[in-house]
């Protein structure tokens, strides 16, 4: 067993009107734009089957985040007591994976329309599964 | 905009009754066993606020995978077509990041027993975060 880290690499970037953290919303649902999901040529026939309609989990690298928050305050208010991060979805934690429940809109070569996404213009996309059935899944 | 990676360091290891990849359930309702969570010392701070009956989402790292495929049959049946990676819920990826949702059962200091849980014992495990309602959630 060891600590050491992994190195985990881009497979495309979020394409947004989200331009900075502060115009985000906390969760998709709390009215965030439809985005654009481009994904790596090299690796963009891992999205081969991906059609409008679908569900789908992305996974983000949350760049702007900070990795040395342990405790947060839930919504950034301080009327909300201070709470270990991974009791919350605070975007600051070790590290700061986002996931997103979107529906797939449009398939457009290896750019995915999908939303609601809460995410900033330029956020890394990790990975990309399709949700299971809402009751089992994630 | 950059391709460079980021590293991504484990907050923990999952402690299992499974040993091998074969010996998993393909999905945690599969059968799968309880399994405990053990947090690092160094952040298991991030984890107070989670209690027992609590839905969470266990981000892990499946390090047992393969991160050069880009098309599966899934659930490994050659009768099912190839289909991209992202379009299956495959531990082979790119990013092999593994996303299970589960019950806590129990909280032991910095250990929470958690299940059900599919990981292999050893899996890294790389965030935690609790579920929000399972209609709108990941």
């Amino acid at each position: 067993m060891t600590n050491d880290g992994f190195d985990i690499k881009p497979i495309g970037f979020v394409r947004s009107t989200i331009k900075s953290r502060a115009d985000a919303p906390k969760q998709g649902r709390e009215g965030a734009p439809d985005a654009w999901l481009e994904i790596e040529a090299d690796v963009a026939e891992g999205a081969d089957g991906i059609a409008p309609g679908d569900e789908i989990i992305v996974l983000t690298w949350l760049h702007l985040a900070r990795r040395d928050e342990l405790k947060v305050h839930p919504r950034g208010d301080t009327a909300n007591a201070l709470t270990g991060v991974f009791d919350t979805r605070s975007p600051d934690r070790p590290n700061p994976i986002g996931l997103h429940r979107v529906v797939v809109r449009e398939v457009a070569g290896r750019r995915l329309l999908v939303g609601p996404l809460e995410a900033v213009d330029g956020t890394p996309i990790v990975d990309i599964k399709p949700a299971l059935d809402r009751l089992a899944d994630s």
